[in-house]
C-alpha cells in the first residue's frame, strides 16, 4: 500500500520501518506514549508529515512524524471494500430533490483503498450518508466542480447559475442543493441570489464546517435541513442552510444576499446579517418553521442572467493607507470598486482626490462598512457627504461582501455607467431591508 | 448673522427671503408642513442644502431646501452668551483623570455664534456637559488633535503614545482619557496596546455614536464610564469604555487589542472578539466591576515604544481577486501585509505565488480571517498548510485589524524580519488568547 500522499520525513520513515498504510501499528512517541491503530493514507486535508492513526475505539489520531521514535508493524488490516450501493427503495415517489457537488469539506470523502479524494455525490452516497433521506426526498446527483471553496470566482458562479436553470428546466426537481466550501459560500450564495431572477424552487447551498469522516461531523444534519427546506420553503431564493447552534436542534436558512460567515470553526458560523434568516428547521422533527413575510415566491418560468464582470475590486479601508492602492486599481482595467469603509462609510480624506479620479474614469465607486452591522448613511458626516458629492453610491445595509457580488453581477449586465448605477440601487433580491431593523444585531452584551 | 457653512442653495433661499442665523422662522414645507423655530447654523456634520430648525420643544429639525416652499422672519432671538465656566469647587481632592482630545463626534461643539467647530476639552466644559463628574474626578484636559477618526495614521498613534507617557510622567494622574471618534477607534485603542508597555494607569478611549447636541446622545454615559474606568481599574491597559446596550445601563470596558466596532449607528457598537471585555461599569450606580482575572496591572514604570511602520498593507482576499493586488504592495517598498483570508485562513491558490515571492523578497505575511471570529487554523486544510510552508504567520485569534496594528508596530520596532517575526509571535499584549474561547461568540441564534 503505497503512502504516496504522506510528505517525504513520513514516507522515508515508514520505508525504514517497513510499515504500509493499513497495517496495524504500533508508535511509540518520544515523550513516551504508546499507541496501536491502523495507519491510515494521509487524508486529503491536514499537515503532509503527520501519520494518521485510526485508533481501537474508531477515533483517528494525528501524530507529527517529528514525535515518532518507533513505528513497527504488528499486523495487517484491509479496508471493507465500498459496498455497492443502490438507490433505495420506493424514494421515486417522493420529492426529487437535486444536488450538485461544487467541492469543499462536505462534497468530498477519501478513498481508503487509494488515498484519493474523490466527490461523494452520487444520490446513493448521499443517502448512504444520510440514512433520514429515504424517508424524505427522491435525491438526484452531480458534481459540477471539486475545487477549495476561495479558488471560486465570478466565472464559477456564472456556470453554477446556468446550471442551476437547465437543471430546474430539464430535471424539474421541487428543489436544488448545492454542496460548497464554506469559506466563501456567502458570496456564491449572494451571486446566485443575483443571477437567478425567477425559478420554480430555491437554491439551498449547504457545507460542513467538519469532514464527514469526522464524529463531530456537522454534514449530515445540515444535509438533512438542506433538503427539507429545498422541499417546504415556499420561496425561490438563493439560501445558506446551516448549524442554527452547537448542538444539531435547529438548523438556519439565511437568504444568500444577507448571509456572512461569521466564525472560522463553529457549526453555527454562518449568521444573517442586518435581517432574521427566512426560515428554520427543527431537529430531529424536521418541522420547516417560516420566519420572514417578504420573499420571491415559486414561480414556473425560470430566468437566468448568469453574467458577472471580473474587473470589480474590493479594498478595505484602515489607519494610513496610501492612495495609491485606489490609483493602481484605476490604473489597472477595472470596472468597479466597492470600498470597506469604516462606520458610516468613511474613508480618509487623503483618499478622497482617488475617489473623485476613479468616478471621473467611470468606474463605479460603492461604499459599505467594515462594522458589518448597521446601515452606510453618508449625509452624517462632512467626509460622507463629501464622498457622496464626488459620486460615491452607498450600499445602504448590505455586508461588504454583497456589495461586491452585486457590483460584479450588474457590470456583468450592461456596459453603460448610468444604467448600472441605477441597478446596483435598485432592491433586486432583498439585499436591502428597507428599513433599519434596530434590533437585528446581537448586541455588544449577548454573552449576558 | 452669517449663513455661510451652509451650501449655495440654502444661501440663497436665505438671502431672498430676507432671513438670517437666529431668526425666529416660519416655514412651510413643499408638503404642507408648517414648522415654527429659530433657525440654527449649519452643524459640523451633515448636509450643507439641510436648513436646522431647533423647535420650541428643544429639539432639532433638518429639512432639506428642496422640501422649503417658504421662509420667513417672524423675530429675532439671539443665542445666550457663553457662561463663564469655572471649575467646580473642591474637585481638586478626588482622583485625578488627564482627558486627551483626539476628535470626533465625543469632542466638538458647535459656538451657536460663529457656527465654528471647536473643541471642548477644556476641563471646565468637560464638568459643565457632565455634572456628574463633579463627584467623581479632578478632571484635566487638552485637545492634541481635532480630526475625524478616519483621519488617524500610524503617525498619530505615536504622537498620542509619546503624549501619554509624558502625561503619567509629569501630570501623575490616576488615569488617562482619550476620546475619539469612534470609526477607527478600535485600531488606536490596539495601537496604545502595543506601544505603551507599562504605566501606572489604564488609557480609557471613549467617544460617542450621536453627537453631545443631540438628546439622544450617549456621550455623557460613555464619559462617566470611561472616567470611573479611568479610577477604578486595577489594570493599566489600553481599553475602550462604550455603551453595553443600547439602555444607559452599562458599560463596558474592553481591551484595546480586543475590540471592534461592530455597527455603524447603535450605542453598544463595540464588541470584545473572540473574549470577554475586562470590566463594566454599572449605571447609574457607577460600580466598577472586573470581568477579567488577566490583566497587565499598574506599574510606577512608564515605557513606551511609540515607532509604527508606515510600510504595512491590509488586504481583503475575495473571490476572484487578481494577484497583482498583492504584486503591487510587493513592488511598493512594503515591509508586511496582512491578508484578510477566507474562514480558517485561506486564499486562492492563484495568489500562492505572488504569497511566495512577498516572503522571499523579505516582507513579512501574516494571515488573518474575514470571519472576525474564531481562529486561524492552517494545519487543517491542504491551501492552508501550503501557505504555512510557504511562510505566512498566522494571526491565531486575532482579528485583522489588530493584526494590522500590531505588525506596524513590530516593523517599527526592528528592521530584522526574523526578530520580527518573534515578535509578532508572541502575546505582547493580550491580543492572543492561548486557548479558543469556544463560547465567545454570539451564536448563529443570538436573537432566539
Amino acid at each position: 500500500m503505497s503512502a504516496e500522499n504522506y510528505g517525504e520525513s513520513v514516507k522515508n520513515l515508514l520505508e525504514a520501518s517497513g510499515v504500509e498504510v493499513f497495517d496495524e501499528v504500533l508508535v511509540e512517541t518520544s515523550d513516551g506514549v504508546r499507541l496501536k491503530g491502523v495507519l491510515m493514507p494521509r487524508p486529503e486535508v491536514g499537515d503532509p508529515e503527520v501519520l494518521v492513526l485510526k485508533l481501537e475505539n474508531g477515533y483517528n489520531i494525528g501524530i507529527h512524524v517529528d514525535r515518532v521514535s518507533s513505528i513497527k508493524s504488528v499486523g495487517r488490516r484491509e479496508p471493507a471494500p465500498l459496498v455497492e450501493l443502490t438507490l433505495p427503495r420506493g424514494v421515486e415517489k417522493l420529492p426529487k430533490v437535486y444536488f450538485i457537488g461544487t467541492g469543499g469539506t462536505i462534497a468530498s470523502r477519501i478513498d481508503y483503498k487509494t488515498g484519493a479524494v474523490y466527490p461523494f455525490f452520487s444520490a446513493e452516497e448521499i443517502y448512504s450518508m444520510v440514512p433520514e433521506l429515504e424517508e424524505i426526498a427522491y435525491i438526484r446527483a452531480e458534481t459540477l466542480f471539486s475545487i477549495f471553496s476561495e479558488d471560486m470566482t465570478p466565472r464559477h458562479w456564472q456556470k453554477l447559475a446556468e446550471r442551476v436553470a437547465e437543471v430546474y428546466r430539464k430535471e424539474a426537481p421541487r428543489g436544488i442543493v448545492v454542496a460548497h466550501g464554506t469559506d466563501t459560500m456567502h458570496y456564491s450564495a449572494a451571486a446566485l441570489g443575483f443571477a437567478l431572477r425567477s425559478a420554480p424552487g430555491p437554491v439551498v447551498f449547504v457545507g460542513a464546517q467538519r469532514s464527514s469522516d469526522r464524529p463531530s461531523s456537522d454534514s449530515a444534519f445540515n444535509v438533512i435541513g438542506a433538503v427539507v427546506a429545498a422541499i417546504e420553503a415556499p420561496f425561490a431564493e438563493s439560501v445558506i442552510a446551516m448549524h442554527g447552534s452547537v448542538s444539531d436542534d435547529v438548523i438556519l436558512v439565511h437568504r444568500g444576499v444577507k448571509a456572512r460567515k461569521m466564525h472560522t470553526s463553529r457549526r453555527d458560523a454562518f449568521m444573517s446579517i442586518n435581517a432574521l434568516p427566512l426560515a428554520e428547521v427543527e431537529l430531529p422533527s424536521r418541522r420547516f418553521r417560516l420566519l420572514a413575510s417578504k420573499y420571491r415566491a415559486r414561480r414556473d418560468e425560470v430566468e437566468v442572467k448568469p453574467r458577472f464582470s471580473e474587473k470589480v475590486a474590493l479594498l478595505k479601508y484602515y489607519p494610513g493607507m496610501d492612495p495609491s492602492h485606489l490609483e493602481w486599481v484605476i490604473e489597472n482595467g477595472y470596472r468597479g470598486v466597492v470600498l470597506e469603509g469604516t462606520g458610516l462609510g468613511h474613508v480618509g480624506s487623503r483618499l478622497h482626490g482617488a475617489v473623485r479620479r476613479a468616478v471621473k474614469e467611470g468606474l463605479i465607486v460603492v461604499m459599505a462598512s467594515q462594522c458589518i452591522w448597521g446601515r452606510i448613511n453618508m449625509n452624517v458626516y462632512r467626509t460622507g457627504v463629501e464622498l457622496l458629492r464626488a459620486g460615491v453610491i452607498p450600499a445602504g445595509d448590505m455586508t461588504p461582501e454583497t456589495a461586491y457580488v452585486k457590483l460584479s453581477w450588474v457590470l456583468g449586465q450592461t456596459d453603460d455607467v448610468e444604467e448600472a448605477v441605477k441597478l446596483f440601487e435598485e432592491n433586486l433580491s432583498g439585499e436591502y431591508e428597507e428599513r433599519s431593523e434596530y434590533r437585528v444585531y446581537p448586541g455588544a452584551r449577548w454573552w449576558a
